[in-house]
């Protein structure tokens, strides 16, 4: 067995071959036995990767492949996570796991899956959904240069195909923009993508154009010689601008009939073809990397477990009208004081969303990432991997923008924050284009998610507090215009409750609401009192995980009657899930009213929206009267 | 009066301005005036871009404001949809909508919205969720270039702060990938976004540079200098290249005090302001220019509203395994050749989802967008607003990358037809980066969408077949694997139907199952069969229309006792929809066991996966036998 690290004098004798390349050698043999064994994966994938990974590993990398989270570290991203082979190869070279462990490679259970999670101890962050992880990595720069403020690289290697991802452009404007001089892409540019070849094919030159139009610098070479890799990482490091190694490579290179072609893409040589491709690398020794240990320093942020103290909140006046997105401001910049790792992110809409009262207050943790609002999930997914706890908003509409980034989120079980605001038709006179009216769907469906809606400024300010300690996505959903307060600096909401805001021995029906509707819910009881009609009205402030036994209870008091009104579509929303709820335990008897969105709605102020939605006081009034009847 | 035109003589002591400063200034005070009646709106946008749209529909453009859906006409989308005033304002000034009409912007029922829809005769597309129009553009330019092969040149007005979007870079590179010189970006460099300056300001030679790199022609020109704007149409119309117009401009342009600051974005000065600007501006008379007409043209593609004849789908071994994305493939490749307005676009994924095989039939109307999503919708409705009918398919879990533009699509009122194949825990080893798993909620949340998860190669052809006539979104979901043949070609398969598969007199439950768990819940009911005890199986291959009468029927023979069972999340999927579907019409008894993706699936087979997300064959027996007990 040869050992072949950075401290390593290697007989010339014992091996005529350079030093990166038995490393590279290695992980194009492993690729194969990966796939060999699995009987699936992507190793050709892998292979044109090889030389830029091994001169990274043995050289440059400071990382414990074992445990890379500490702020000491380099980071790794496998943008073309379908190379996954490629960073297992590496973790066992750099003895993080054992050969057996490697071959476990796509089995059930095993840690080494298809495309890499958190659940492998080397990724930091899951990717399979191709042009993330640039974003990711620009997050994770931003953190080390300006939070951290520690020595810091940041290393994703991309395929050239997932370069079509406009994405991938957000994240290279941005750290243009922000000077990441820590932020070096790789672009493994084999030519070929899974169907044929690329837009660019192997013309490297016009990458670099573009990425120094951002601002980038950035050299085009032989991905497969190694003194030209090294050469590049060198300057890349040197340079103060972010830095792009657009590498020439071959798909496949090193087993001929697997060269230079797609139709291998996505399939592993087994048996007979996998015996062959061994032949031809060869399959000398297991070579093992000492690979640079992370670096000593002292990240300038403590990454608190605890708040430092407790947060000042403001008052809101009790007969007041206060919208929950400014109280959400209001939260996050109280917050901000007693958390030292939160951080927030926007899309160019803070006065919007109300951020900008947390970049008032603690704009060194504030981070504006424009129009741009895959950039700023993924930047803060990329933060989350170094230890904050980031907050992103924008219209709850713009939030569709960036689903794959929440979905893919889940996946690498980050624990991040996300706000709606401006949802619904009660926007008003902008019209649909700006009404969030499929996110508690969409957020609903995401594994693992909680998902909130307050309707006043103290449960909007208690919420966004209790998502500072929520693992895995969580997202609240603000409302643009002012409501009336109707709780008080002392009432508690816990995540997974609700609050029974009008109650009586004989209620004709339950009325089920969130957020706006909560009012106009109120407002029709009001007017049902006078008829001597009483309603139950639950305000079902937490969408996701819901109050089932509260709704039971209510809906049992009230003979199956229920109304359930949401400032939301049909599908997926607080109806469904107050279905579900009930359901999950048996139901006897159900009539409901479902009050949702329906219709295209079209300008009109919000009072008009709420009523040409059969959402609002009236609606929800006739409702009960109907099922009361 | 005044009426300016290509063709008039402006005599010079009647009008001491250039002919299209008469324009421009009307249209800067009809935004003043919309805004100012309607109390909100975004006229300082507007203004910027006065000049820009001004020379453009004096000189250069070739549209019937009124009625622009014909092949004649040029096209011009609002990608800035914030800056709505100034089209309202243009075609008033084109006598398309007269001056009272333009006075109800924002007002409930008027066409004016806050953002232009189609429901204004002007705009073909929605738009106001930024970084959309561009890419849109693309498709229309490809659609009037290579499918009706006629001249029309495709006008995009963008503002810069959605420049920060990636979506708008993957339409820069499709674009100069695909040559298309009959493509214009005007980009509204008015430096300020809503909330601050943008990443570039004022830095116009950052943009030229950027677009240049990614092949087009791009000037930076003063945006204000009409002479200036005429000669940057004038080389863009020359040009081979598709060409990008960067105006210096600045926001609220004319008005002293909303001139260069974001403090009156998204605010529209009332009352005395407005009569001060107004004032500033001068009010003048009525300028009305005659813009030219649409060309006449012929084009290549006839835009049949029937096919041709009929379509000559093949047939499957009764005995075998097929599975749907195969069908789905066959079933474009066949239809291809009886409407000749079908078109395909792909995302890199064609030999996976199998529209490749409609690639080999059908080259010409075929569109690789490449790894580019977003663009790939955008395409799509760029192309259905040009008469046709477009398909557009990629993974069901990468479908969530451009759920902002499928949102949009609804809101466009666009005919879209998407498919979403390797959906589910179904797909085995690849992992859940590439599962769609919360697809069917994503897609049902989607206005006036159809959702279809078919089970079977027959079934799969019908749907698709069925899909060519639906208005709106139409959503189809496939599966990776082969699964069996179970109907035959001669079934028929209606939108908002159901097929009952088993179904005795002494049913203990129902099952509800789609797509794969037809097969696992098939396979369950032959076990019970084996205990003695019958189950109604219901494929509900319409997830949305759902076929609530079948369900309903079915499950008062069962006594309330369902079992669903999906591949999916349990938010916002099949589960949901059937009890939407029961609770519509009130439920007196209700045992459901509803069985659905709950945890976050790792690598293994497809059947280790099925059964580990407990969706599998031994699931839904057990879940039968539970509720018999």
């Amino acid at each position: 067995m040869s050992t072949i690290g950075p401290d390593t004098t290697v007989e010339r004798s014992e091996r005529e071959i350079h030093p990166y390349e038995a490393l590279a050698h290695q992980l194009r043999v492993d690729s194969v036995r990966m796939g060999a064994e699995a009987g699936s994966g992507h190793p050709t994938s892998s292979m044109s990767a090889a030389e830029l990974m091994a001169v990274l590993m043995e050289r440059f990398l400071h990382y414990d492949f074992a445990d890379p989270g500490g702020p000491g570290n380099d980071r790794l991203i496998f943008s073309k996570g379908h190379a996954s082979p490629l960073l297992y190869a590496m973790a066992k070279a750099a003895g993080a796991i054992a050969d057996d462990e490697m071959l476990t490679f796509r089995r059930k259970g095993s840690r080494l899956e298809g495309h890499p999670t958190p659940r492998f101890p080397s990724a930091q962050v899951a990717t399979g959904s191709l042009g993330q992880g640039l974003g990711i990595g620009v997050g994770m720069a931003l953190a080390a240069k300006r939070l951290d403020r520690v020595e810091s690289n940041v290393y994703v290697l991309l395929g050239d195909s997932e370069m079509a991802e406009g994405s991938v452009w957000e994240a290279i404007d941005k750290a243009g923009f922000y000077d990441l001089d820590n932020l070096v892409a790789v672009v493994d540019m084999n030519r070929l993508g899974q169907r044929g070849p690329t837009e660019l094919e192997w013309d490297g030159d016009a990458y670099v154009r573009r990425a120094e139009a951002f601002g980038w610098s950035a050299v085009h070479i032989d991905g497969h010689d190694v003194d030209a890799v090294e050469a590049a990482y060198g300057a890349a490091l040197e340079s103060d601008r972010p830095s792009m190694i657009v590498g020439r490579t071959v798909k496949g290179k090193g087993v001929s009939f697997l060269e230079d072609t797609s139709k291998w893409h996505g399939k592993a040589p087994t048996g007979d073809r996998a015996e062959q491709a061994l032949d031809e690398l060869g399959r000398d020794g297991q070579v093992r990397v000492r690979v640079a240990p992370p670096r000593d320093v002292r990240p300038a942020v403590s990454k608190a477990t605890r708040p430092t103290g407790e947060p000042e909140f403001p008052s809101y006046p009790s007969d007041g009208e206060v919208a929950t997105r400014d109280a959400f401001g209001d939260a996050l910049a109280a917050l901000g004081a007693v958390y030292p790792d939160l951080v927030v992110l926007d899309g160019e809409l803070g006065d919007s969303t109300r951020t900008l009262a947390f970049a008032d207050a603690h704009p060194d943790r504030f981070f504006q990432m424009y129009i741009a609002e895959q950039q700023m999930v993924a930047a803060a997914m990329g933060m989350n991997a170094l230890g904050y706890r980031p907050f992103a908003a924008t219209f709850a509409a713009f939030m569709t923008r960036a689903y794959d980034f929440v979905r893919m989120a889940a996946v690498s079980r980050a624990n991040l924050r996300l706000a709606g605001s401006h949802a619904g038709v009660a926007i008003g006179e902008d019209g649909p284009s700006q009404m969030g009216l499929e996110d508690l769907a969409m957020m609903r469906a995401v594994h693992g998610s909680t998902v909130l809606y307050p309707c006043d400024p103290y449960q909007t300010v208690r919420l966004t507090e209790a998502m500072m300690d929520l693992e895995g996505v969580a997202y609240l959903r603000t409302t643009r215009g002012d409501t009336p307060v109707i709780y008080g600096a002392g009432d508690a909401f816990e995540v997974g409750g609700s609050r029974t805001l009008r109650s009586s021995a004989d209620d004709a029906a339950t009325v089920v609401a969130a957020g706006v509707t909560v009012h106009e819910a109120l407002a029709a009881a009001r007017t049902l009192a006078g008829e001597g009609v009483g309603v139950r009205v639950i305000d079902a402030y937490s969408v996701k995980p819901f109050d089932a036994g509260t709704l039971r209870s209510a809906f049992h008091d009230t003979g199956g009657r229920l109304v359930v009104a949401e400032d939301h579509r049909p599908e997926g929303g607080l109806g469904e899930a107050a279905l579900a709820a009930l359901a999950a335990d048996g139901i006897d008897r159900l009539r409901i009213r479902h009050l949702a969105v329906r219709h295209m709605p079209g300008s009109a102020t919000s009072d008009e929206q709420l009523e040409a939605a059969g959402i609002g006081r009236r609606a929800i009034a006739a409702a009960v009267r109907e099922l009361a009847a």
